[in-house]
């Protein structure tokens, strides 16, 4: 084992949008475990939008401060366990920050199955895919027939809600920057249209997509597409509300839409938000549910891997930039 | 029978406060009642904030346009029928115009018990009652224990809206404009705390007096208060979306709440818009547990009356400018 744990740490607040600055490379000893922990070397690491809302104040969990091991999800293998719940080679996921080496306890650990490849678990069988299924599902409750918007559609949560909601028998529109996620949405994911959110007029474009409304709107960036999208929705309209990562990147976000709270009353529209660990009771039944779907071909993850730690920050501001389509991983 | 039905005529549109100017009285012939139909003496109009959103654009009925004779909902007496289902001497109530005759179709009158007093026929047992009815049991879903917050409380439903969450067994907080309707609140109708919008500080306020948070917020108000309720909302919180009154009678309504949907997502929770008629279907039962609880003494239907027709606009723009307390009626 090498006695030294490579870390990013999260070291200095961005001013406005995030660049590679704000992160240092560090080298630190490898953690030991503590009774009742496993000590875990990182294989794959998840890039998420929320990690731009972790530095903005506390949300599901507490505010990052500069001088932290930067956050984030991953997937490694148990190297040394204090644990009888695990062993050396285990495959597990967990909350193991940007480093080589994490002691975490095993209850913040989930073991998977290593026949499962290492993307899929951290993109649809992960929080990626249970976020959709759920918000999508039990938030949103669509019903066949009715038509679906999906902001972030190219995006790792957007891309599965919105085919798990062609699964349901929806009519499914999407919105993404430029013309080329666009076309990929409609040829490889199924999308029956797609909006590109850079070329305006996202409120012509919409109706012109959804000439009778929006019955549920995964909503998963707020901002000019949930303005449009309530402008939109038809009465008992139903708004997951997912993510605002339109207004994450930014030191000064924008006002709510205006359509907040009159459209809703005169629309009878639920806006709810949602984040998946209120959902885990089912995670199981959901992740099963979710494999069947990829191994009877409805379902394509898309997954974009960056290979080599050194580019975490790279590809977190890349992923602001829109660079990526779908899930993006990066392989330690 | 008179020949002449004294009508207020909405006579052009407000350039942003609604002013009597406004309106216009005017004389026409009694209306004859077609096959179907009921004419109908008014004796009690309603007076309601939606009056002003109706002028505004369409919401759950179309735009009023001027010219055409102002739209209420009123308490009348049968004087013809061309129907089957009704008599002269019935009392019935139904969306009469500011008018002192109309004939309306059977099927949009309600009969109502004479042993009811009619105000509130037009108050607890009406379109009001069943509004903070249904939309705090049905749509805020409190729980005994929980904290319930209030807005517009003095007003018709807000009034009610509270003194149910009381009996639900919750803490009950209304916000009001000025220290004496506060008072009243606390003094007349069992509320716990009262807030004074007017006094400002509304977000230091709230914090005082919802040290461990708010559970269901039923929002008449929209605006600041919103604003305010979203920042110290509980998890799992709910808002009963009834009203956006703070923002009707303007005509540059202000942006959004900045905390939708960021809020939502972190807090999960759920903002949903209702509509009473939705509910009608479980009307009777709504109505005759509001008149068990006014009979037991439990719920204090607190109403405003102001005498005679010519008074309709004065009485319009006087509840705007937060003049009455609890249900605002007029004598015809």
């Amino acid at each position: 084992m090498t006695q030294t744990n490579r870390r990013w740490i999260y070291a200095q607040a961005p001013a406005g949008a995030i660049e590679t600055g704000n992160f240092a490379l560090n080298d630190a000893p490898v953690p030991q475990p503590a009774e009742g922990e496993a000590l875990v070397r990182t294989t794959m690491l998840s890039i998420d939008p929320a990690s731009r809302a972790w530095m903005a104040g506390a949300t599901y969990r507490s505010k990052l401060e500069p001088g932290d091991v930067m956050a984030g999800w991953g997937l490694g293998e148990v190297v040394e366990s204090r644990t009888p719940a695990l062993k050396p080679g285990d495959l597990v996921s967990g909350e193991f920050g940007w480093q080589q080496f994490a002691a975490v306890p095993a209850r913040h650990l989930t073991k998977h199955d290593p026949r499962h490849r290492p993307e899929h678990i951290l993109s649809v069988y992960g929080i990626t895919g249970l976020t959709a299924y759920f918000g999508l599902l039990d938030v949103g409750r669509p019903r066949p027939g009715e038509t679906v918007l999906v902001s972030a559609a190219a995006g790792a949560v957007g891309n599965i809600a919105g085919q798990i909601a062609r699964i349901a028998g929806c009519r499914v529109i999407g919105t993404a920057g430029g013309a080329e996620k666009c076309e990929w949405l409609k040829r490889d994911l199924g999308f029956d249209a797609a909006l590109d959110y850079k070329a305006g007029g996202i409120y012509r474009q919409l109706k012109a997509a959804a000439p009778e409304g929006i019955d549920v709107y995964f909503d998963n960036t707020g901002g000019d597409v949930l303005s449009a999208a309530l402008s939109r929705m038809n009465i008992g309209g139903r708004i997951a509300c997912c993510g605002n990562v339109s207004q994450y990147d930014t030191a000064t976000p924008a006002g709510g839409p205006a359509g907040v709270p009159g459209l809703l009353v005169t629309k009878r529209i639920r806006m709810e938000g949602f984040i998946v660990m209120d959902f885990y009771g089912r995670r199981r039944q959901a992740e099963e549910t979710l494999a069947r779907w990829v191994e009877e071909g409805r379902l394509n993850p898309a997954i974009d891997i960056v290979d080599g730690f050194d580019n975490m920050p790279a590809a977190l501001t890349g992923m602001f930039a829109g660079k990526n389509r779908g899930k993006l991983l990066v392989r330690v």
